[in-house]
């Protein structure tokens, strides 16, 4: 267990190390660019990652995993009228669009290896917290009658994943986000339709 | 321009390295095993391929893409009813869940490297042939009726399409097909529901 001054300092490397990342890429950012950043020398980057450069990596992905799911706060946390859902479907589509084909977590998980075990449970535990919040967003949405009774909350929520996951991943390739916003669009309609 | 003997044995060189990938991994496959496979000397092989290994592997990407939709044929090309829409559901899940994580034009993707335009154009070109097949199926069904006027096919075809995508990129580190399953289900119903 860290002490809280161990965790703030510890959270510093991170953020620093993301910032860096972010700003110049992976390839370029060196151990000392991180340190400057976060005013800690290298015995203290050594003390907190102490299996190294591919530890403190691991540390930065769950940092932008986390950030995935702030960047669509407040509005995927309340999902609670179709007013609301169609501003969340909007940040999302804005996100994406202004990110582009540069994803931070994409890079990072390349870097860490997209088969690993490590990077797996990264994207792993992001993607089963962001279906949890819009199964959330759905079940209120049911008790206040708004969805229909029928409509599984689990199964529509992991559609919903898969069709950001694959809207985004041709975006990124593709640079137009026409799929991510057809494919929101129509399991919104979805469960719209499924009220009437 | 390639003679009819000339392309056919072009062809047999691709085969030969798209099994050879299949079974060996791209990072084993030498141009002798190559050559072994499809019965061709190393001169053939630079005959067709002038600029080398890249550019069979890119030959090779566009086999295994043009395989991609092969192998949801014929029921791709003829989503002329409900049952035909379900029974291609069944295929596309059934294909991926076989595959699992290996994913043969992903290999290749790779390989060639995912930014690259060369590999862009693959995987753009396969997106939109799927992409177009889905969006006859649904101009079919419309046309019988069984689809309400106001569905926009093109929409819907590319939102199939980022359900797909999404559902085999989760399938392929998750191991699991439920995400695919669900989004397939979410679209095949909305455009069910839409007909009542």
């Amino acid at each position: 267990m860290l002490t809280a001054k161990g965790a703030a300092t510890r959270g510093r490397i991170v953020d620093a190390a993301a910032a860096e990342i972010r700003e110049r890429g992976i390839a370029s950012v060196t151990l000392d660019d991180i340190g400057r950043r976060s005013g800690t020398g290298k015995s203290q980057l050594f003390h907190y990652f102490p299996d190294g450069k591919e530890q403190l990596l691991l540390a930065v992905a769950e940092r932008e995993a986390d950030r995935v799911i702030e960047d669509q706060e407040p509005q995927l946390g309340q999902l609670t009228s179709w007013e609301a859902w169609q501003e969340w479907r909007d940040v999302v589509v804005e996100k994406y669009r202004r990110q582009g084909v540069n994803c931070p977590l994409g890079v990072l998980i390349t870097e860490i290896g997209r088969a690993t075990p490590a990077a797996q449970a990264v994207t792993g535990k992001l993607l089963a917290q962001w279906q949890r919040r819009i199964r959330a967003g759905i079940e209120d949405m049911k008790a206040a009658g708004e969805i229909r009774a029928d409509v599984d909350p689990d199964r529509a929520a992991a559609a919903l994943i898969a069709a950001i996951q694959g809207g985004v991943s041709i975006l990124m390739s593709s640079g137009s986000s026409k799929h991510l916003e057809y494919a929101l669009d129509l399991c919104l309609d979805y469960l719209r339709v499924s009220s009437s």
